[in-house]
C-alpha cells in the first residue's frame, strides 16, 4: 500500500522536516514518489517514478525549503497501473480556474465510473478515475467556486459511492482548504502555540518548533503513520471525511 | 520578452546540454522559469518564480538528466501578470485523456477570449488565456484525439484569430508532437547522424553529439535565438507553424 502526508497551515510552511520522515518510508514504497506545493492560487507538483530515498527531484525537495500553505505528497508501491510517470501521485487538475490536487492510498476493485465530461485519466490507475469522477461531479454540482462548507456538503454525497468500491484513503486541496478521508488507516495533529521540540520516529532527526515559528502559526499535519514519536496524533474513523483549513480542524 | 525552448525526438534525449546554454539567458530574463518533459504519457513540469540561473529546481533540472521524447522550456520576463508560481509557463491542461503543454513568448493585447466551457486560467497572463481558449476550441473541434494532421488543421485555423491581438510564438505539445509558431522569432533544426560537434553560443561548453547517440537517433531543437555557434538554424516565418514529430519537421 501507499503512504499520503497532507499539510495545511494558516501561513506558509516548509515541509522539509516532515517530508525527510515521510520519504524514509520509501524503501517500502519504491514505486515512485510526488508532492504538490500550493503557493498563492499556483501550485507545483514535483513526481518521480523513482524511490523517494534516491530520485535526484527528492533530493531537492529536501533541501529547498519551499513555503506552502497546502502540501500533499504520496509514496507509492503499485497496486493499480504500472511504475509509471502517467501512474504516479498526486494527481492534478483545473476546475473553476483552481487548481485541484489529488493523492489516494488504497484500492478500488472494479471500479469503472462513466466519465462523459471533461475529466479522462491520463494513467491507468483507479485513483485518477476516481478523481476524475470527482472532478466531474463537482462541476455539475457547482456553476462557479463554491464556499468550502458546500464544497465538503457535496463531497460527503460523493464519497461513500467511491469508497463501497474498497479502500479510499485520499486527500484533495485546491490550495485553500485540504479534504482528507479515512478508509482504514490516517492520523491527524495541529502544532500551534506554544510549540515544543518533536522527534522524527522513523529518522534521528528532531526539531524544535518553537525555534522556526511564530505564536500566530498554527499547521495541520494529516499522515497514514505518526510521523513522530513524541506529539499526540489522533486517529482518523473509517468513512470519516476530515476537512482543514487555516492550519485547523473545521466543519 | 521571454524565451522559448523545446525539443522533439524520436528517442527519449536529455536536454541537459541544451537547457544549461539557454538558461544563461535568465540574468535578463529573470521573472521565473519551466520546463515540461513528456515521459511516455506522463509528463512532469518543474518551475520556479526564481531565475533559472539561481533556483535550485533549475540547477536540480542541469544535473538530472531526465530523458524525454518532448520537451518545452520558458523563461519569464513579465510583462502581463505578476511575478507568481500561477504566472509561470509552462501551462498544462488534460484534454482526451492527454497532457497538454503550453508556453508563449509575446505580448497579447486586450485579448480576453470568451471561455464559456472546461478551461479557466488560474493566474492573470494573456498566455494562459490563450492557452485555455485553445483547448476549449480543440474539444469543439473533435469529440476525441484527432490525428496530428487534423490537429494542425484545426490550429492553422485557430492560431490566427489570436496571434491578430499581437506577439504570439508559443510552443505546444501532447507528448508526441510539438507545435511551433512564430510571430516574431523561432529558429529550429534537426540533428541528426552524421553527428558532430556543438559549442554553445552563451557558455563555453561544447559536447560532441557522435559520442552520445546512435545512428538511428534524431532531434529537432526549437529556439527563440540559436543556441549554438557552429550548426545551421532556421528562422521560422511570421505566421508560420512548425509541426515537429519524431525528431523531424513534418506537414
Amino acid at each position: 500500500m501507499c503512504q499520503l502526508l497532507g499539510l495545511n497551515a494558516n501561513t506558509p510552511t516548509d515541509v522539509v522536516f516532515s517530508f525527510t520522515g515521510f520519504s524514509t518510508r520509501a524503501d517500502e514504497h519504491k514505486d515512485g514518489f510526488g508532492i504538490a506545493f500550493f503557493e498563492g492560487r499556483g501550485a507545483r507538483v514535483f513526481v518521480d517514478a523513482q524511490s523517494a530515498r534516491c530520485s535526484p527531484v527528492a533530493d531537492m525537495v529536501r533541501r529547498y525549503p519551499i513555503r506552502s500553505r497546502s502540501v500533499i505528497a504520496h509514496i507509492r508501491k503499485a497496486t493499480q497501473g504500472g511504475v509509471a510517470l502517467e501512474n504516479t501521485h498526486p494527481f492534478q487538475r483545473e476546475l473553476w480556474g483552481r487548481t485541484w490536487v489529488f493523492a489516494h492510498n488504497g484500492d478500488l476493485k472494479g471500479y469503472a465510473p462513466r466519465l462523459h465530461a471533461s475529466f479522462h485519466p491520463v494513467g491507468d490507475t483507479d485513483s485518477e478515475r476516481a478523481f476524475c469522477w470527482l472532478m466531474q461531479e463537482l462541476a455539475k454540482a457547482h456553476a462557479s467556486l463554491p464556499s468550502i462548507a458546500e464544497l465538503t456538503t457535496t463531497l460527503r454525497e460523493l464519497v461513500p459511492g467511491i469508497a463501497a468500491h474498497g479502500s479510499f484513503n485520499f486527500m484533495l486541496s485546491h490550495g485553500e482548504a485540504l479534504w482528507a478521508h479515512c478508509s482504514t488507516r490516517l492520523h491527524w495533529l495541529v502544532r500551534e502555540h506554544p510549540f515544543r521540540a518533536a522527534r522524527l520516529a522513523d529518522e534521528d532527526l528532531s526539531v524544535d518548533f518553537a525555534s522556526v515559528t511564530t505564536p500566530a502559526d498554527r499547521v495541520a499535519v494529516i499522515v497514514t503513520e505518526p510521523l513522530t514519536r513524541d506529539e499526540r496524533w489522533q486517529a482518523l474513523a473509517g468513512g470519516e471525511l476530515a476537512v482543514f483549513h487555516d492550519g485547523a480542524r473545521v466543519l
